[in-house]
């Protein structure tokens, strides 16, 4: 572990070309890109296709000497560096990580923000440890309630920074992550380390973690109250962004794609946050025939699975194709994602027009 | 005119053959195709790029002995074939139609019906005989509500048969079309003779026209009250379908474009029924900064007006581009179109994704 991170900041530099070349990008600076389409077929996508969401420039954080510290409502604060987090206990997690905003393009009227459209959204392998171990070596006092995590990015008031209830950052699946699909994190995705929240809106896993602190009252900074909120705009309090709502994708055909005709395979994959995906329907042509597909793995909390669906008889002309997933809590997606101002959380289920003949 | 309608049957073929190979296909049986975007970019688009609705196979009426009946509430029924027609007065029109289930691809949840997406869309100059000229000879009495058009598609109490008000069926710009683009109609749009009822959306232009009856009483044919309704599914008495909403479309850059950074010049089209567009306003990225367009030709009721917009200093990444007609009534396109239970009427502004860089 030691040797793999001593490779140092040279290598950083090398990962950082690399994680950008097969992006597909929104906004070059702060740099954020979409994963492309064709890498989500895979159970676990290559670092080099994960998506980038950034809210600031990129820190560029010394891999030996960073150190996170850990303070606030605790009996004994601590000052970590990667080597100390490098003796674990380490944990791995497989975990889909979807932005907020992906989705975004398709909500009309359409919000202001990034446009994402599909692509932001991948799956890794994360190895770290467990955020809980880090708070049990701190003690925390018994009245904490949230546990704010900060990042090297941003200044200020507008620091990036957000705060977990206690349940959730005591979750043993909720990592400080130094790994990602077996490689050092790069500094895309929070090197030399990031907080994992498994089942979370990407924007709860905190890159370049700098500063723990637990809190007695609730925290109230800029992003946790100004954004990742759903505002309805309709004089009600805004509510927190959180898990992720239950979603399915198709990956092929693709948009616009064009099929022979007869038996046409039909590939997906659909999540939940936290819950198992339980089942993914698929629909041709608008009607409401929905019928089951079949999903290739066992469904696993906190990661996409993958469908495939056999359209039988395709004739020639073009179809639209739609997929829900419903999860293990009876949550399906909806026809329609309620509208918010700030586009977060569009899980309604989408129509993919295909060409046959 | 005989002489050119006299090239007989075998040039429909050749039409027949020349209507579908440049379209964009939605379904084959009975044929359907959408225009591509790039054919509307001309101030008419050119018949073999023209889109092509039918709710049936289409009739191959003989074009010399072809007749249409006019009976019903009139003093003096007739029967007119295309050389009486021809005889004239002849008027020309140019008009844009839409289907009216244009833009239902966009509608959530996605209603069932032919997947238009954006092309069912098209402008042409009719040449024919106004209806009221017809009606004229055959003296309407004084109690007629409606005038019905029947085509020779579709059986029994299926068969395709929309009624007018008398109003508009008398509007001098009303035709019974023999040409479209200064040749004779090709099958697909309607060969020997159709209605073309500018400003409204194409279900009105009945094409094959077989049979007009003088009504006393308001028709209740499928196509009159099944279809082309807006059905709000909300216990109300579902509207018909009439005049085309206001609407625009970017044409250029296409959606998902690679552009380059600096300067981008928009292209698009804007239309609204029987009324003249009189602003078109840009937005990009999702901002509710709208600026306006420049019309490029001086618009006119009844047909798209063309319009361009200057994007500046255009920053590598990705961005959405939104474009809003208004009309001399001042009626604006709405952010989200009023979903229907048969999709039609989609006239929401649209988010147009493009990449700089």
């Amino acid at each position: 572990m030691e040797g793999e991170q001593g490779t140092g900041d040279e290598a950083q530099e090398e990962l950082h070309k690399e994680t950008r070349a097969k992006l597909v990008p929104v906004k070059l600076e702060p740099f954020n890109a979409e994963a492309p389409l064709e890498a989500l077929t895979h159970p676990r996508t290559p670092t080099d296709s994960f998506f980038v969401r950034s809210n600031y420039a990129e820190p560029e954080l010394p891999t030996a000497t960073h150190r996170i510290t850990v303070e606030g409502a605790v009996e004994a604060p601590l000052t970590l560096r990667l080597k100390d987090l490098a003796r674990g206990p380490l944990r791995e997690v497989t975990a889909t990580v979807e932005c907020a905003g992906n989705g975004r393009t398709a909500m009309s009227p359409l919000p202001e923000g990034e446009p994402w459209d599909k692509g932001a959204l991948s799956t890794a392998v994360w190895r770290g440890v467990p955020l809980a171990e880090v708070l049990g070596r701190a003690r925390l006092r018994p009245n904490v309630l949230e546990i704010l995590v900060e990042g090297a990015d941003g200044e200020g008031s507008k620091r990036f920074a957000r705060a977990l209830p206690v349940s959730k950052a005591m979750h043993p699946d909720t990592l400080l992550a130094l790994e990602m699909n077996g490689e050092p994190l790069p500094r895309a995705h929070g090197a030399p380390m990031r907080l994992i929240v498994p089942g979370w809106y990407g924007m709860a896993s905190v890159k370049w973690v700098k500063r723990i602190e637990a809190l007695t009252r609730p925290f109230s900074g800029y992003y946790q109250r100004e954004r990742y909120i759903y505002d309805l705009s309709n004089g009600r309090a805004p509510e927190p962004v959180t898990r992720m709502r239950v979603k399915s994708l198709i990956l092929t055909p693709s948009e616009g794609a064009r099929v022979a005709p007869g038996r046409v395979v039909v590939h997906g994959i659909a999540w939940s946050g936290e819950r198992r995906v339980v089942q993914v329907e698929v629909a041709v042509d608008g009607g409401e025939t929905w019928k089951p597909a079949t999903l290739l793995e066992k469904p696993k909390p906190s990661a996409w699975v993958r469908w495939a669906f056999t359209w039988e008889d395709a004739k020639p002309g073009r179809h639209t194709l739609r997929a829900r997933a419903t999860d293990e809590a009876g949550e399906t997606q909806p026809e329609t994602s309620q509208w918010n101002r700030l586009g977060y959380g569009n899980n309604a289920v989408m129509a993919r027009v295909v060409n046959v003949g």
